[in-house]
């Protein structure tokens, strides 16, 4: 029976890879795009152990809620091959679940995770398996709701988009991001103002990128500048992601989308969420209950203020349900 | 008569010495603090000729609405003194004029010098004095709206600005700075949210330098974090300068400061505009009527995005007089 399940083990590793813009599973080996260095250069990671991904994710070299979570998941099945207990792997799980606090797609997909076992022994074909449904079953959300999201685009729009919401931040083809490359490729003449996205420049490293890869027409603006092209009438809509969405629709995501969501309502401009059910928190009642992670001055700073002087640096906000004209989720 | 004009001219020259934070006009020879520079080196210019004071101007090195139209006023009685002849001043005039489209003090200021003459012959002492009565007058300005302003500050107030509107930016005390600088020397215990004001972060370098210098103690924070402030209730009020005001009420200022005016609005909060008298512009019915400039693209790009991408990068924006609970001028 043992014999059967490692040989079962083996046979899955060496069956199942797995490749998405950022993240590669090859062999039993998670390899993941090092997305601080992006756009000029593209360095591949290797993760060894929970504790390479734990300090990936922390810094930001993997994000995208979707994507940490399926980063997680694969982290930990790996783990478990390795041969890893399952008090490793237990413990390893926890310290993963709490490697960045606001998008619940990490927490989610570890939760089930350990579902997979009971509490005392863990199996590493389940483990994968599950890691490997996780990653199948994000890549199929999001073309579900990239689809459904681009019926809303229509030809000749100019879209504001905000962060990065495209096939770096999750497995398979992006949420917001992934609406504008099917709108895209379905021939409709888009054009999309990237939000730049201080402080970590998400937009113009990230986005940018994305955006050029693929031969989407796009112009580069600082995050304060949407107001201002909003009145100019050079925006017909807004799309973005999130890392969390509560019961009643208030939504986290990426610092910033709460200010262009009500700029958005001021100019009657239509304001959509992309993201897949993952990110839905059923245990948050409204957004008062999604905690916000506070990251270092130093991510603002950026050698351009005084020395030690004091930052507050959020890296999410919640928008309303009442700004958000509608959820495009699955 | 020549000769007396002349010896009333050196005399003046000699009697008197301007010093502002950033501008120094000593012995007929004008001195201007390198804005770009700071908040790590504080550097000072000679201006020796008017294409000297445009560079200057252009490139931000000197900065802040009042300040621009103190300093090409100032350039233009040095040039008189240095021999220049009547066509030669008219045409630094013209072209000092232009060197920035949007704040309108630098078009009054020039105006104002060119009215001392008639068309053919202008007097470099004329000319002088019509340029120092410009810089004590925006000292005297400053002044006034700084010291009304500020009655607007409550003991407790934690209060958002955006930009500089500093003593860095004006020949005075500066304009919404200038209150909360007030209000703190009445020993009000005040704490100021300073938006690092991309692209070039006159927030983090400028004001947070001047807040620093003044012990006032403040907070930085990226441009659209102010909305999630106000949300958390921690902004009372939000206090900012001018570039140009129409005769509606509708105010330019440094691009960001609609977004957050409308922020501001949809939270309830007091948004104040504080701005010399120089600042209005009674040509321009409302904001439609104001020129907005537009910059160059590596001011955004910053070497974080794909070379070469396109980018808008407006400097202002305009916000509508119906988000402006008061326009402190004078």
């Amino acid at each position: 029976m043992k014999k059967n399940t490692m040989k079962n083990r083996m046979k899955d590793f060496a069956r199942k890879n797995l490749t998405a813009l950022s993240l590669k599973f090859e062999d039993g080996k998670l390899l993941l795009l090092d997305q601080t260095r992006l756009p000029h250069e593209e360095v591949w990671l290797e993760s060894f152990t929970p504790e390479d991904t734990i300090s990936h994710i922390q810094r930001l070299a993997v994000r995208g809620a979707p994507l940490i979570g399926v980063a997680a998941a694969l982290c930990l099945a790996q783990y478990a091959q390795s041969g890893a207990s399952s008090e490793q792997i237990k413990s390893a799980a926890m310290r993963l679940r709490e490697a960045r606090p606001t998008a619940v797609n990490l927490m989610k997909a570890i939760d089930r995770m350990l579902e997979t076992s009971d509490v005392t022994d863990f199996s590493p074909s389940a483990l994968l398996e599950k890691a490997i449904e996780i990653f199948d079953e994000d890549v199929e959300l999001c073309e579900k709701i990239a689809t459904r999201a681009a019926k809303l685009i229509e030809d000749g729009d100019t879209i504001l988009t905000h962060c990065n919401t495209g096939g770096l931040a999750t497995a398979g083809v992006g949420t917001a991001l992934g609406a504008i490359r099917k709108a895209h490729e379905s021939r409709k003449k888009i054009h999309v103002y990237v939000d730049e996205t201080r402080p970590l420049f998400q937009g113009s490293r990230l986005t940018a990128w994305e955006l050029q890869k693929l031969g989407i027409p796009y112009t580069l603006i600082c995050d304060h500048m949407a107001a201002l092209l909003m009145s100019q009438g050079k925006i017909q809509k807004v799309f973005v992601g999130a890392d969390r969405i509560a019961r009643n629709g208030d939504s986290a995501n990426k610092i910033g989308t709460f200010s262009i969501a009500i700029a958005a309502k001021y100019h009657h401009i239509p304001f959509y969420v992309v993201a897949p059910n993952t990110t839905v928190d059923e245990t948050c009642l409204t957004g008062k209950d999604i905690p916000i992670e506070e990251r270092g001055a130093e991510e603002v700073r950026l050698e351009r203020s005084p020395k030690d002087c004091q930052v507050f640096n959020p890296a999410f906000d919640v928008t309303p349900a009442e700004l958000i004209t509608e959820i495009i989720r699955a």
